[in-house]
């Protein structure tokens, strides 16, 4: 597992011990002029600094080959570290471009959102959308260092503070009740974001480091994803929400299965509430989008059931025990 | 390490007992025709036979895309085997996109050339050219399992052979001089195949196990290759003949810088002779493809270099003191 830098200064450092010849920034076009204060404080020269486009737009095919274009151009070896500075849709396409290129060159997370800093700067995986597909395509590689530096999160917009609140609120449900106390006493305006994001990245990582494969238990961190994917798919929502709105369908479904306990629904909706989180409930998921879900194995989908807070396990069953729910 | 299957037939099996769904087949234009036998064998029906271009231009950004969408339109999961059947240029761009596709789907290797069986096949490597760079991108992703079946070599005409026996020969002169003394006992005209891929194949799985990121001994596997691939790149010959090729150019360097003995080239010549082997040593390496090179770090390079036969080290030198000598 790769170590948790909790600085920009750390990284610094970090950089100079691994012996980094040369460090490049990948980051978005409008992240370049908001973040041009980290870029500086790194001090990475304009000409190291490789922009791809901002938010999904550079999650696509085309563009890993420009991204890997640009790294052939600036010479790029594995004595080199490219630095993903952007939320996920900097980090899924750069880690991937970095994971190919020379069949993997250095690369570090430096993820600027609340969403990424809890969830998609771990576990190592790496990807694009494809044919319409999310992360159809990618790796599943292991960044060389991520890096937490608090003061990403003080500009960030209260609907991004939303879409990290879901992750946080998943590891609650799937592994550490202590997350959801936690969140039931801060009040909306006071979140203890330190707290949250250690406790919450620990649930993630021992996922991860439990089952490195991703074939067992490291599958309940998809939890509200199967339906959660499949609405953001539709209705072109950010990625936090549509996880909240999967986990709330996902229990209501798994409550009728006889799985999982009818207040740990209630609660949740209760939670929300508490945080001002009003998650649009009647959007539907897009049901073909299920079908080409990767957790799907034969028609079989391996469904992330949370059985009670803090207890969960993954159950297979037929996708249409799940669709005929929701 | 896969698992290593002596024929089509242990291969059905194999799949059988993995449980895998279904079987797909990706291979060339060319050898789709040639090789119906193999296809029928293993039962594969033809809407899941994926044909790919002949040769090098399998090996493009552009035609991993095209393999990439035909392995959504079949609806391939990882509860599927994709087998790569053909030569390398089958198997890097086939193994490369199964590599990333769901961020990984079980593939095979089947290979059908005297090369890939002792090489290509083996170590895990995936990959495709780049912007004018041979296997810039690419995966270390292994396949659930190699198959070795004889009856492929049966056909292949005599260039090919000569481009086995290169990397045959490679083995033997880094680490197992047995090969090199079987090889100058046997015919051209009867070589005995079977013991000749076990031993290579031997060779190269030890170094693959010992260091599997590639960061020691490993690299000795390049040997003959930073010229070689160099040639390839400039001359557009086949790869064996070029790292033959390469081979007598890095020992003549090796020998003018004091490390090998004299002996070992000249052995190398006429063992050469022997096989029927005429390499054109006239023809010089493109030098920015060198600069170019994965195996390049900072300016200098890890150069393989026999010391004598079956004795060998990996020494890390300013490229220029290779250049300057070749």
């Amino acid at each position: 597992m790769p170590p948790i830098l909790a600085s920009l200064a750390e990284l610094k450092s970090f950089l100079q011990k691994a012996g980094t010849e040369r460090t490049y920034v990948v980051t978005s076009t409008e992240l370049a002029g908001i973040l041009g204060w980290a870029i500086e404080e790194l001090e990475v020269p304009q000409d190291r600094v490789i922009l791809i486009p901002d938010q999904e737009k550079a999650k696509q095919w085309s563009e890993i080959e420009t991204l890997l274009k640009a790294f052939r151009e600036k010479d790029i070896d594995r004595s080199c570290a490219v630095l993903a500075l952007g939320g996920g849709s900097v980090g899924d396409p750069a880690g991937f471009a970095a994971s190919i290129y020379l069949r993997g060159v250095p690369y570090v997370q430096v993820p600027t959102t609340l969403l990424s800093q809890v969830d998609s700067a771990h576990g190592g995986k790496t990807g694009i959308n494809f044919a319409g597909y999310k992360n159809q395509v990618g790796s599943n590689t292991h960044p060389i260092a991520i890096v937490l530096e608090p003061r990403f999160l003080s500009s960030l917009p209260e609907a991004r503070i939303t879409d990290g609140l879901g992750e946080i609120i998943k590891a609650g449900l799937i592994s550490d009740p202590s997350i959801l106390k936690a969140l039931s006493r801060m009040e909306r305006s006071a979140l203890d974001f330190p707290l949250l994001i250690r406790k919450t990245v620990a649930v993630k990582r021992w996922y991860v480091k439990k089952d490195p494969e991703e074939t067992g238990v490291r599958q309940m961190l998809n939890f509200g994803h199967t339906v959660g994917h499949a609405i953001e798919a539709k209705h072109h929502i950010t990625h936090g929400t549509a996880v909240i709105i999967g986990m709330l369908a996902e229990l209501k479904a798994t409550v009728a299965m006889g799985y999982t306990k009818p207040e740990v629904h209630e609660r949740l909706e209760a939670l929300l509430a508490h945080l001002a989180i009003v998650p649009d409930t009647t959007l539907t998921p897009d049901t073909d989008a299920m079908q080409k879900d990767k957790k799907m194995h034969g028609g079989q989908i391996s469904l992330p059931v949370v059985l009670k807070e803090g207890k969960s396990k993954v159950i297979r069953m037929p996708l249409t025990e799940l669709t005929n729910r929701i």
